[in-house]
């Protein structure tokens, strides 16, 4: 990756880039590295400071993961997107693991935690965005435990598309997010948010006219 | 409260007060409150903006409530300790709903949220102080939210106490923390976790040479 093109992302995502000094801005670009990661590549696993991961092409997945291998997904990340969960070294107060996968082919740049925490030391700027990009993200994963342990939001969503398409016989449910959240009383904002997490989960696609269910083999098990 | 008790609490509480102007000072001063609350009252319900939560006596618990009534306990703040989710305006970023109540008779002092954003404005000390006390309570919550969803180690550990009275006969199970974990093949450092939230939860009390159960008929739901 060229210089001036890595200069760019810089600038992009971080507001306080043009406030930064001329060596802080080298010490950035010199502990920065252009990283591509196959489809299925555990990028950051919770245990030592992987970085400031920038993504430019692809997706990333960030979750939990038990000892005994289950998995929550906690959100994803697109192009555009900074990834500050896996910079461990920037973010001393949190202290649970979150594993950090590429789901796609993904080009990325990595920029090294201490060299975002030496900087973050001497500018508040700094310090402050990538708290508040981290607490940001305290919101999404509140959001998907809080649907999973009151209201089995995830559980009662998949009963009802498996319950639609057993009556029509077809694999696409032809409901508006605002019908189904109707009859599921509920809201529509939290249909459409639970239906945007399956479609990352591959469990449904939005399809012309409705909800395809892709897999209704995991559907079924999410219904038990 | 006199003032003088009230500037302790703050230069107690805020690493940056000796930095803070004269003016700076006086807002705060001005626009903070003493506070009685009652044994069981609800000091925030997410909605509003409550301010900064000091607590100087008594025991403040925050959760989540689901729409049905349901609650999960996330933590509980103790003389000395500072509640600042209860800040709204303060925490931009946090867009999930936390509830706050006065688990016993409490005596607080609540600072107004928007005297404190006022200035955190001008002084990133502040804001970094506010946002780096958000982020430390992530991981206490995500710690409560893994043992939930992964390991129903509330559920395991009610199971396991409940056995062990049936066995003995008694009402105090006489193990250690240790010992406990290994018969339930988890690690110590969980076990003892766990049980002092539940002992916070009323289920359970440390007493000498045992773990006394207080509440067996919510550790048998628990343990459904």
């Amino acid at each position: 990756m060229i210089e001036q093109e890595l200069i760019g992302l810089f600038e992009e995502t971080f507001p306080f880039w043009n406030k930064m000094s001329e060596a802080d801005r080298g010490t950035f670009l010199r502990s920065s590295q252009y990283v591509r990661f196959e489809k299925g590549t555990n990028i950051h696993d919770g245990n030592e400071c992987t970085g400031v991961i920038l993504i430019k092409r692809g997706v990333l997945r960030l979750y939990l993961l038990s000892d005994e291998g289950k998995e929550i997904t906690l959100y994803r990340l697109f192009p555009g997107d900074m990834c500050i969960l896996s910079a461990s070294c920037v973010l001393e107060s949190i202290t649970f693991d979150v594993f950090v996968d590429s789901e796609e082919n993904s080009e990325c740049v990595v920029l090294g935690g201490c060299a975002y925490e030496d900087v973050a030391r001497r500018m508040p700027e700094a310090k402050i965005f990538a708290l508040e990009s981290a607490l940001g993200r305290f919101s999404d994963v509140m959001w998907v435990m809080q649907q999973i342990l009151f209201m089995s939001m995830d559980k009662r969503l998949a009963i009802f598309l498996l319950d639609e398409i057993s009556k029509t016989g077809e694999d696409t449910v032809r409901l508006t997010h605002e019908q189904i959240a109707k009859y599921m009383g509920s809201a529509r904002e939290v249909v459409s948010r639970m239906l945007k997490y399956f479609a990352g989960e591959g469990l449904v696609a939005a399809s012309r006219g409705g909800i395809q269910l892709l897999d209704k083999r995991r559907l079924r098990e999410l219904a038990l």
